[in-house]
Order: structure tokens, then sequence, then C-alpha cells
């Protein structure tokens, strides 16, 4: 997806600004990715027998999914920008990736859907983290 | 809708710990509100004459919608609850509603829909504030 | 929340054509108290000891709450209404809280939750079919 | 992206049924490819100097965006499948596709974002298509 991240970004008709725009195409492309992941391993949770014992889980990737969601879709807006409506979703993005991430980290032996998710975690973690950094 | 907030929270299963349950539902039914008003809101402006002046509006209410319909979504979740994730959320919500309402609040005089979306703004602002000073 | 709905309604500053407002106000209304009761009763599901047993309930409320929430977004825009894209959503939404509601009142007698949640799926898949009729 | 929501199709716990795993990622990968792709069009709209001739574009935008959002979620489930919610929602996130496809691309000329934007609604008008074809 990064390629047509990157080719709406460049099609925006006016200045971007001083923002790096290959940190800001990756969080972008993070936030939407990790979204997706955490929807299904939600979804995978559910249809493990041992559920019971991944509710916390559950909740986690369903807060994860929207706040990711949310977030890339902040981020995807150019028009208007409010540097600190930025930094704190892109905070709360942070808090709620480490979050899921670390609960997924402790069920990735046992199940896969949750070692896939938790690398997803940490790499919007990242992102946001770097892009964070990047506003100076 | 309070009352449908109300009755959810009621029928949870198990403890739901100290939060202010009062504190809890307003700011829900704020949330939820703020994000359907902060929508018909960018709308209104989008069916206005003079849109190109409202694009950073627009832009602010888009925000606030996503981010008002994340916050009523993870508030209406207590399974699993992580207290840095809810704050860091709330306060991200404040801060849009901040921005989104002080746009808002200056078309009020010209646009009768920017005067009802800079008090669903204020209101849900004040809701996400009452509600973090209650977590202690 | 009705009152704000209409009040945005009220608010649009062009013609709004021959849709029943009432029935839209309604239909707005019931999308965003499906899509908080929905997301709560997904909560509340995860949170009983039973959960194994309710995984389908849990996979219908989320369904039903990501779809009543789009639906509440489209029926709020007045802008450049697509009667096709309008009728194809409010359908879509009318099964998603039939399957929603016929699952959660399986479930009534046993959860609270469960007959709360099949009433807001009820009222709004009633709200859908009504607008969809007057749609003519 | 594609990689990543296969893994998760890969790392589901149960039998996934006889759909079409391959045409299954394809269109969730398209719908949230689309669902970005319009939010940033929306933008791009909106910081055009000729807005006011793009309001009905940027109305389908965000429509086709939060419709191809839901779908994406609801593809992204697979425990307690109801094949009629599925069918309704492809239905309409093929009609949303369509709607804001059309639309953009008669401003493809003029505004680079709508010719990309179109480029994606054509892709996930045609992966729902297949995988309602799919379906049976």
């Amino acid at each position: 997806m990064t390629h047509h991240v990157s080719s709406m970004l460049e099609t925006y008709p006016k200045d971007l600004g001083d923002i790096d725009q290959q940190k800001l195409a990756e969080c972008i492309e993070a936030c939407f990715e990790c979204a997706q992941t955490c929807t299904a391993c939600a979804d995978a949770c559910l249809a493990e027998d041992m559920v019971a014992q991944l509710s916390t889980c559950i909740r986690k990737n369903l807060d994860c999914a929207d706040i990711c969601a949310t977030t890339g879709r902040v981020l995807s807006r150019q028009t208007g920008n409010n540097a600190e409506v930025t930094r704190v979703v892109l905070e709360a993005c942070r808090a709620a990736c480490k979050a899921c991430g670390d609960e997924c980290a402790q069920h990735a032996g046992e199940h896969e859907h949750c070692r896939v998710c938790a690398e997803a975690c940490r790499r919007c973690e990242a992102a946001c983290a770097d892009l964070i950094s990047s506003l100076g």
C-alpha cells in the first residue's frame, strides 16, 4: 500500500510544509496495516477454544484497531493541519500499539495470529514514535 | 441516548471498578453525539457557497468526528481496561473537540450549523476533562 | 440525541429534497444508538464466563456496530446525495441489524445486555426499513 | 499490505470454509487501500482553489472511505460468518466505489489525486464484484 499512500501525498495540491514525507507515508501505511491485523487477530482469538483466556487480548485488539484506523485517517489529511491534535493522536496510537503488542507478544508462542499481530503493533508503535520525533 | 448507554453499563456482567459511572455514561453519550454533529457540520459546510473559506473547519470536523467515534467505542468497553490507553485517548478527544469547537465558534454567527456544532464540541470537551479528572 | 440530529438537519443550508426528515432523523439516531449498544454488548459478552458460547454473538455485534456507524455517517450527509448508495447502505444495515437482533434475542433470557441490544437492533432494523420505504 | 492480510488468513485457527482465499485477501487489501485513498482525495479536493465545484466529489469520497473501511473490517472476520450480511455489505461497497470512481474519473484530467483515486475505486469495485461472484 505504501506506493499508493505516497502517490496521494505527491498529488496534494498545496505545500505539505516541512513534515518528513517518508516518515508520514510509513506511519499512515503502518496504521492501516495494524488496524487490519488487529481486527483479524481479535476474530482469530474469538475462534480459539481457549477464548476465555484471551478476552483481554481481544479488548486490546479492538481498541488498537479503532485507534489505528482513526490515526491513519487523521494523518491522511493535510489541509488545515493542527500540530497539537496530530501529536496527541499519535501519542494515543503509540500507547494503544504498545499495549496490544505487549499483550499479543505474551501469546505469540501459542498463537501464530498473535505473533503476526505483535509485529504489526511494534511496527506501528515505532512509526508513530518516529513521526512524533520528526515533528520537532 | 444516555438512557441506553446507562442500560448497557448496568448490564455489564463483571465489576466496573471504581470509575464514576455517571461521568462515564455522559462522556460516551457526548462522544457519539459530537461524532454525529461534526459529520453533519462538515457536510453543511460543504454545501455553503463560501466553502472555500471553510476548508479548515471541514478538516477539523472530520478529525473530531473520527476521534470522538473512536473514543466513544473505547469508553464503551470495560473488559481488560488499560488506564493509560483510556487516558491518552481522552486527551486526544479533548484536544480535537477544543480545536473543532474553537474553529466552529468563529463561524457561529454566520452559520447556524457551526453554532450547534461548537456547542456539541464544548460539551464533549468538558465531558472528557471531567472523566479524566475522575480517573485520579 | 434525536434533538441534536434534528437540529443539524434544520441548519443544513440547502434544500433537503423530498426526503422524510422525521424518518431520516430517527434512522440516524437509531444507527448511532445501535452502534454504541452493539459495541458494549460485544464487550459484555467477552466478560461472560461462557464467552466460548458467545463467539458468534460477538462477531455479529462487531459487524453490526461497524455497519450502523457507517450508515449513520452516510445518512448524516446531504450534499450530492446518491439515492442508489443510500439504498444499498440501508439494506446492508437492515440485514446486519436483523442478524444481530436475531442472535441476541436467543440469549436475551440469560444475558440482560443481549436483551437490551436485541431491542436496539430491532429499532434500527425497523428505522432502516421505514426509511427505505419512504425513499419510494 | 496483501502479504499481511494473507498471513492473518493463514493463521486463522478454524476452517475458513470454501471461500476463495486469494480473492478474499485481494478484496480486503483493496478495501483498506481505497479507504485510505478516498480519505486523502477528499482532503486534496478540499485544498483545491475550485473546491466549490468539488463538493459532490468530496461527499462521494467520504462515503466511499467509510463504506470501504467497514467492508474491510467485516471481511477480516471469519468467525460465525453470515453469507447474507457479507453479500449486502459487498454490494454496498461495490456501489459506493462505482459512484466515487465515476465522479473522480470526471476530474482525472485536472486533478491527479482524482485520477489516482478513481483507479483505487475501480480496483476495489472489481475486487468486490469478483468476491461476490465467487460466493456462488
